[in-house]
């Protein structure tokens, strides 16, 4: 089998049920963005791994569409609140819906799109798993505000260790992706050790992606990323990267450069260099790769708990595609 | 039976179901603003709306205890996020989300206040209704996004029919009474003819509280009501008045005077004096209150349907306590 060539399929039908699902409703101010966020594209890894779960305890992909695309949809209205509420003018090299319409319709855009995820989700009670479904989708929207205001809170703190980092972005990213594989495993009447292993492997993967975005904000291609390189340093961010070089740091100087940006919230544009030469002394590169690559290991360590198909090799060569990511 | 003291048994039960439900979790920063907002009192119509229902099929109205909070934090999340768009600094004699946190913070308190709503939402599949309850829900979520788009679009119109009018305020407030009646008359197992019967009530009564709220921002005690007189008028909103003026009013003063309210989106404080004026000599205050008895009138011709009870009493008195409302 060609994961590609599935994976392309899988996209392909999910592209078609958005478009069926949101497009040209009334009243046009409200579906208009919702249109306009949804349709900016990505790589859907979201209901594509919602998927590739049912189909690798089931083998019948297609039956967690409709869930994957409600997941996706949760997906992007966070995005489309973040960007209010960090001011980000651009996402994926389009302005972000707060800048082109005004932050009350992005507001707004967000609020409705919490309703047509529900309204996706498989609501026949008399699918044995709904129940579970229900609260993990639930669940998944709580955590994913507690992750922000956790994200929210760092930024206004001199200190932060590399535990509370994990316990965010795990609210944060992590959880979602375990959603996603908790939903589509059950959709396909999974076994409770089946989900446990699918949710082990979306965990690991969801840190380690977190992990890989503060990477790739150092070293991504611009284009691709649609983002300007060192953000998080311009913006104050605390990333892994910041959070292991203060506990690493020793030499005045570079002490001295790590309390102006905590002390500041941030740096100049004209300082990224700098900070990026001391991620490089302090081996943080390497060692951040490392811990990518751990979680990772972890990821794969659970496959021997799932059954031999396609799309459980499938689900493999997603993970190798994440792990090798660029952007 | 005293319906003021079931009343005040009902309310009581909600409180503290909000209290139990809510109160002092992690993060702070998110839980703080979500009590903050869910203690500020209240009349609580939704919840005990919710539990009357219930009752009026079943006799046992605490079986929709949980939804009814459910849907009071519906409501409530509504408020935040409304009063971020609209940048209201008061309510309730209490500063507002946003200005008392963050706009940020506040936009996250609604987002948690959705899932908090559907994790307390009956999710027992072995519910028979439990999809109906559901999808009412979801479809309210909706509703209430589409209707504030269309509040929105017609601040910066210069024509706005009272059919509109009459669409988005329910929309905007009708709708969620339907659900509180409908979700608690599933929960108590009602027949068809009983959930369109509440329906058809919960939406009458919802549009004649709307055409309320909007004689009371002219005529309201400032201390009860918590907000300033004419406001309306001053932001520029398109009531009922407004639009019932612009049909009837002929003379050319009062013409220039509400095409000046238009093409300025709203007056200076010291125009409400005269718009009020105008109000009275166009009888808008008697049209209004006749309007307001019509929907009402509408409300009881369907009490024909529903079961003699205490509950059934208790809807009565309730509406007539609507009716008779000053704040």
């Amino acid at each position: 089998m060609d994961f590609k060539i599935v994976y392309n399929e899988f996209l392909e039908s999910v592209e078609k049920r958005i478009k069926e699902y949101i497009f040209e409703k009334e009243p046009k101010n409200l579906y208009e963005p919702i249109s306009y966020i949804m349709s900016s594209g990505g790589k859907r890894i979201r209901p594509i791994l919602t998927m590739i779960a049912c189909g690798v305890v089931s083998e019948k992909p297609y039956m967690a569409l409709n869930a994957g695309v409600a997941l996706e949809i949760l997906h992007n209205f966070t995005l489309v609140h973040d960007d209010i509420m960090d001011d980000s003018p651009m996402r994926r090299n389009r302005q972000t819906v707060h800048v082109k319409w005004s932050p009350a319709i992005a507001i707004l855009t967000g609020d409705a799109m919490i309703g047509l995820a529900y309204r996706l989700l498989p609501s026949d009670v008399h699918h044995k798993r709904t129940e579970i479904i229900l609260q993990t989708f639930t669940n998944e929207i709580i955590e994913v505000c507690e992750g922000q205001v956790l994200d929210m809170d760092f930024n206004s703190r001199k200190e932060v260790s590399l535990d509370e980092y994990y316990k965010m972005i795990d609210k944060k990213t992590a959880k979602l992706l375990e959603a996603c594989v908790v939903i589509g495993a059950n959709l396909g009447n999974a076994s409770t050790f089946e989900v446990i292993a699918l949710r082990k492997i979306a965990h690991n993967v969801g840190i380690a992606f977190q992990i890989q975005d503060d990477l790739l904000d150092l070293t991504a291609d611009v284009q691709k990323l649609g983002k300007r390189i060192g953000g998080d340093i311009i913006e104050g961010k605390k990333t892994y990267f910041v959070i292991k070089a203060k506990e690493l740091a020793t030499e005045p100087d570079d002490i001295a450069l790590l309390s102006k940006f905590y002390d500041e919230n941030g740096l100049d544009e004209s300082y990224v260099p700098k900070m990026v030469s001391l991620f490089e002394k302090l081996n943080l590169f390497n060692i951040a790769n490392n811990e990518i690559n751990n979680f990772f290991d972890n990821a794969y360590s659970q496959f021997e708990y799932l059954k031999v198909n396609q799309y459980t090799e499938m689900l493999l060569w997603l993970l190798n595609s994440i792990q090798n990511r660029k952007f």
